[in-house]
């Protein structure tokens, strides 16, 4: 039983427990550098996510047209359902309903940004005191909603020798009666990597061998390099049941709009009985998602050039290999070429540097020194190594490898 | 200690006992009600709080032309901070801060609508197993998010013959150690009340006695017509520490946009230690609100021409007056006067009816002969009332107004 959160006979209110125990590793690692960037310097950010800040990556004018078209309709300000307005379910289900994976409005929920779905779905799958597999290096909001709920998080590996694939064989051992459901990330942050047809299959496999199902955070889907391919994890299981996750922040270039989904993708009916009611009633709880935003999206989806995707993945890849090219030269620094998503993993071999013990002193010295900030890997559950987000034009990220590049050849044995 | 949500031998998938406990009242009684609407009348909903729904009242042009500006400017599709962009949460503070109850920046987090607000506050003082206290009638998402997360719901009764006024005697006997806090509505969903300034004075001071911290409802604040006059409870107090929400969605006639706030009234600095950092921490869980809408916060509540609230509440004004004028003349009906918002409560004489039981076959039956749809009082368990929105057009309700007048007199004994 837990202590009352007030006290009655003086003014003492507690935060509650949840509260508590919710926090953000991010947070938790990056408030605490208390190095300032060198003045002398201008400030580089490799850190944040948000593919908006530098302008190079321009939104499609078809998002704005969309939205500018609901705001002047006056038809569209108006509550919508709290699964998303029927239109708007039935434009993301025609957008990404496949042979192999059908999807039908139906199957579709439209959430508050990704991040929503995927608090709907930890929040729908699992109960306190059950567990949940989570990867580690891994998207760092998995394991704060875990932790907000009581969830107890179990990391599997994701291998760098072997393209931050998943150690399956550990994986496994992490399995127990109370583990509710395993999450994946594909094409991945803060790896960059895009799984492969087999390897997918051989995790199914795994997961339906256990009766494990199945929280599919592809968000970053379609976001992959010449050479790679993404498949969606609904597409090749008939038996195991997924709630796959996405949203329009990344490939759209507009996370600040906060419309995300959750796709139902159940061929066996595992989830009809109780898990689509679940969302139901979840979706309830706050009615989430902008309704000028949730009714563009058939314009958005549907209308948007494919040159611009085509144009996004380009610069994207041009930026990945700029990183790769420069980075993998700097000794004591090894990249893990990135294959998707716009994130680039960079294993710190520690006992090259002479002053250097981790990648939280990296970043902050790197950060004093050079004004360039990037996230450390423990942020990520993965310590020696540092996340770089390459999503600034080329100039800038010239820029910010060639001082790092100095600092590295200054601290080196 | 629950059960698993997955068995590890077959393919059973259950629901959380979280999603199971969220359950929302409306729909759970309204669903359940299989009469069809009579196919010889045009249909006429009363039911829903939505003033967007009849064109009738209409957003001000700022408010378009706010969006259209920042969806222009392609600077504001980025992430925002968790708790909002610091000018939204400085354009909100200007517009509320009072002498009595001043704001800055720092007292105000910007939130997916009032509902995101009312989740994170509760969210924020109240532990699985504490108790709260709540209004009845009341707003029926307070017991869907207590019951989500495990708190105990308490009624403390709003008295019909006092202008719904609280009953501050039967709310302080239900107060115990393990009460969190109490959420107080003004004006009032259902009621249409607005509370005297004694009356909040009185209830502050149990407050205090009893050092219970207040989550205040002010969503409809300002919505109050020819006689009353609004008094933001926070403006009232030097010691009780007050949570107030409220948001765009009334006021400005656009709930689809999803953007509340919570303001932190603590000038004791009770909240400082603990609920604050707590708010902070809910915040980062699901990124909240629209930043587009975000971004358009400064000029929507500065810019608004001042005559765009004198015409929603006249509109409003003359809808209230139109309902009072009709209905009172209905025998087995009895009107409680609103005073603000966009609701009035009916009290239905149940012993004057011949086959009418309860609110609930009254509304069935109402369904099914006239086409005239409103909420029974039971969800906002407040039995053998009925909740009308006066929203729609005049001629929209004195048409529904008269067919439930031949209602009344076809069914009266
Ligand atoms: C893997 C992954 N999933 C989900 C999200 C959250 O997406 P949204 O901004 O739509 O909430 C992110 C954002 O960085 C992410 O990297
Ligand atoms: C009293 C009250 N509080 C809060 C809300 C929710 O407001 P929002 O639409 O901003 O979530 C409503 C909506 O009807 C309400 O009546």
């Amino acid at each position: 039983m837990s202590t009352p959160s007030s006290s009655r006979n003086s003014w003492k209110v507690s935060a509650s427990i949840v509260s508590k125990r919710t926090s953000n590793p991010i947070r938790a690692i990056v408030d605490h550098i208390k190095v300032k960037p060198n003045v002398n310097k201008s400030m580089i950010s490799l850190a944040l996510g948000d593919p908006t800040l530098f302008g190079n990556f321009k939104i499609h004018q078809t998002c704005t047209d969309a939205v500018a078209k609901q705001l002047h309709s006056y038809k569209s300000n108006g509550y919508p359902p709290s699964t998303g307005y029927l239109s708007a379910r039935k434009a993301v289900a025609d957008k990404f309903t496949l042979p192999e994976a059908p999807l039908t409005a139906q199957d579709v929920i439209i959430t508050s940004g990704c991040s929503g779905a995927l608090d709907m779905c930890i929040g729908v799958l699992c109960n306190e005191g059950d567990n949940i597999l989570l990867p580690r290096p891994g998207f760092s909001l998995y394991q704060t909603l875990a932790d907000s709920k009581g969830v107890e998080v179990r990391y599997y590996d994701l291998l760098p020798e072997n393209n931050w694939e998943m150690d399956l064989k550990q994986l496994e051992t992490l399995i127990d009666e109370r583990t509710a459901t395993v999450v994946m990330n594909n094409p991945s942050n803060p790896c960059g990597s895009v799984f492969r047809k087999q390897h997918l299959l051989d995790f199914l496999e795994v997961c339906d061998r256990h009766h494990l199902p199945v929280i599919a955070d592809e968000i970053y889907c379609d976001l992959v390099f010449s050479g790679n391919e993404f498949f969606p994890l609904a597409s090749l299981t008939k038996t195991v049941p997924v709630l796959s996750v996405g949203g329009l922040a990344k490939k759209y270039l507009v996370p600040g709009w906060r419309v995300g989904w959750i796709f139902i993708h159940d061929r066996q009916d595992i989830f009809a009985k109780e898990v689509r009611e679940g969302l139901n009633s979840l979706s309830q709880l706050i009615l989430g998602s902008n309704s000028l935003v949730q009714s563009s999206l058939e314009d958005i989806l549907h209308n948007t050039d494919s040159s611009f995707y085509d144009d996004t993945r380009v610069q994207l890849e041009a930026n990945a290999k700029l990183s790769t090219e420069i980075l993998s030269k700097v000794p004591g620094l090894k990249v893990i070429v990135p294959q998707g998503a716009m994130y680039v993993m960079i294993s710190i071999n520690i006992a090259e540097f002479k002053d250097i013990d981790n990648d939280i002193i990296f970043t902050e010295k790197l950060l004093g020194e050079e004004s360039v900030m990037c996230l450390p890997g423990s942020v990520f559950q993965c310590p020696n190594f540092i996340r770089i987000v390459f999503t600034s034009p080329p100039e800038v990220l010239k820029e910010a490898y060639e001082r790092m590049a100095e600092f590295c050849a200054r601290h080196h044995k």
